[in-house]
């Protein structure tokens, strides 16, 4: 299976701590990695077929540290789709002259919805195909960039007609709200005034948030697995769908 | 004015050589740069909004050399648009299941096209706008991937609509055969055996082509300005659309 990070902050934040703990992992997710940063409208996206322990891509990231207020980072373990550029998570579309980016954790079975519309899958994953159907009615639905709080009430309406085919864990954001689904896996939490100092699980790393940020700061960063030990990692309810809007959760 | 690079193989080339001699313009061209590599149906885009000389985005790609039949880069020297992330060339859309990546140089007066279809700029430069009026145009005159000689066809009607506004030196690409147009100014040459050595003009390294080749490949190079000093660039004739296919010119 495949792991999923996401942050939502309501100031660019750099990514690089919990990147450093997410790519660890990727010694058992071998078969790419990606990552997407939103800067204003527009996105940085650093994909590569290589894992991100060794790919001199994720070594960038590591190294160089980007400010962001909606990142998507994705480490494959191919289940459907050869190891290609094309199939590396986040994918990229515009709608409603935004970026949209998704990413998925899962496989879905005999899922074939009809693409009549303008959004079509380039490489041969589930996950571009189910991205590229909710691009399709997100645009039936809305004329133009919805509230996030109709977003996510539309979502709810269209992501059981995907899930029911499959582990659907995804991440959707279009650079200002961030969108979380869990079919089977996902945890957040929110750091905020008063930071403390927080202790990677995989690796000898910690950080003192205190020291580098200031008190109106506030990250939600959502993920497959607890990143770290010694905070509390709230989990996601199986079919839960939570919008991240400013560092926090969007109450819907 | 910006400055853009293209290239068009029938082998996957690493452009390290080309885009250290492009790179170095960036001095004069310092509002950002960008560099989109096909690799089969994927691509990958590095943009920065800080000069090629600078950026440790461009000081990636000038290390690690990626191989690719389709590149198209971009320097940027902002004439409309702030200078922020995404009005940073090259642009990226998908139509048909294809990315299609699209870079500009010029500047285009009045040109205020009704965008009525699915794709819409996210930025506010006037390339962006013209690239998805031809996106549009284009998904209305074919029903799937035409040939590289039908959509030559397509462009040659499509784009003096947009060329009367202005300056509209373009590159596209599609990953399988790139395009070019000259509005100004806009040289070629293909790389091919027997090679020989070449040496960048705007600095001292030189590459003997013969000893990283074998004698079937063949590369196209597009650029603005001649990059070498000791090899027979030929200039575009304003208003030409040249094709490249497999690293050569396709006759149309």
């Amino acid at each position: 299976m495949c792991q999923l990070l996401g942050m939502n902050c309501n100031t660019p934040t750099d990514i690089v701590f919990s990147f450093t703990g997410f790519a660890h992992r990727s010694q058992e997710h071998a078969d790419g990695f990606g990552i997407a940063f939103f800067e204003g409208a527009g996105v940085r996206l650093f994909v590569d077929h290589q894992a991100a322990l060794h790919s001199p891509v994720a070594e960038l990231v590591r190294r160089y540290p980007i400010k962001s207020t909606n990142v998507i980072a994705h480490i494959r373990k191919a289940t459907q789709g050869r190891v290609a550029l094309e199939n590396c998570h986040p994918f990229v579309r515009e709608l409603w002259g935004r970026y949209w980016v998704f990413a998925h954790n899962g496989d879905l079975k005999g899922f074939s919805p009809r693409l009549h519309a303008a959004f079509r899958p380039v490489g041969d994953t589930d996950s571009e195909l189910a991205f590229c159907w909710l691009m399709q009615e997100l645009a039936k639905n809305h004329a133009s960039v919805p509230t996030p709080e109709q977003l996510t009430e539309t979502l709810r309406e269209l992501v059981p007609v995907v899930s029911k085919h499959g582990t659907f864990n995804f991440m959707l954001s279009n650079g200002h709200a961030l969108w979380a689904h869990c079919s089977t896996r996902l945890h957040y939490l929110v750091r905020q005034h008063p930071f403390s100092t927080a202790r990677l699980q995989d690796e000898d790393m910690t950080v003192n948030f205190a020291e580098v940020t200031t008190p109106q700061d506030r990250v939600a960063v959502i993920v497959t697995e607890p990143l770290t030990a010694n905070e509390t990692w709230v989990p996601f309810a199986p079919g839960e769908i939570k919008a991240f809007l400013d560092g926090q959760l969007l109450a819907t």
